[in-house]
């Protein structure tokens, strides 16, 4: 009988998605939140490197296929009800966000209750993906 | 004229809600990923303190008011999309997982591809919430 896989005792939502966490390993920055599918999780694990569901694209891309920004897997948690996974990871290039800045959290809430950018980008988005949407491959 | 809320800036799914990050402020541990919806956010700003809103009991609740183990707000960022929260924590009583645990994100894969906890529970959830399967409040 073959093991029991992990991958089977995680609960995905009704678009077959689970909420993972990126964190970076070194800082424990929160750089992202990203959701992957079953067959995601599967590839992030056999290469080392995270993969996301891109619904724009409606399938599978490997984070900085297109940037060179890859994501080296580190270590991988489940919470409690096993509906949320949390990846450490060493993010190459330095910028884990579409918009060129480190972390996508990039936004901070101030006294006055508005938001401000927290620091500058350290790449032109424009320049890597064409346009400044870019799915942040 | 009103100034702008930030609220109306966030994107809340087809149930109202937005994913939350929860993260100790001072250690970077990521403790709990949760969900608010707006009237959570206003309440969590206002009191400085967090509050979800739980499905089983379909209300909401302030974290900690059955424990006291409560979580008070440090700083708020806003990922690049809008549609994510991190919330940086100082969590009363050393256990944001109702389980006990002081993250909810106890299973580590190891490298046969299991999950094992990585941590002994700080208390018996039994003894808080009367069973082990409480809401965490």
């Amino acid at each position: 009988m073959a093991a029991k896989n992990f991958l089977d005792e995680l609960k995905y939502d009704e678009n077959g998605l689970i909420a993972v966490i990126l964190q970076d390993a070194t800082t424990n920055e929160v750089l992202t939140l990203a959701y992957m599918n079953r067959e995601a999780l599967e590839r992030t694990l056999a290469t080392g490197k995270t993969w996301f569901w891109r619904r724009s694209k409606q399938r599978l891309m490997m984070k900085g296929e297109q940037s060179g920004r890859v994501q080296l897997v580190r270590d991988l948690y489940v919470d409690c009800d096993k509906d949320a996974v949390l990846i450490k990871i060493e993010q190459v290039g330095g910028a884990a966000c579409h918009t060129g800045h480190r972390s996508c959290f990039f936004y901070h809430l101030t006294d006055n209750q508005s938001l401000e950018v927290t620091e500058e980008p350290l790449f032109d988005p424009g320049q890597v993906y064409g346009s400044a949407c870019g799915d942040g491959g």
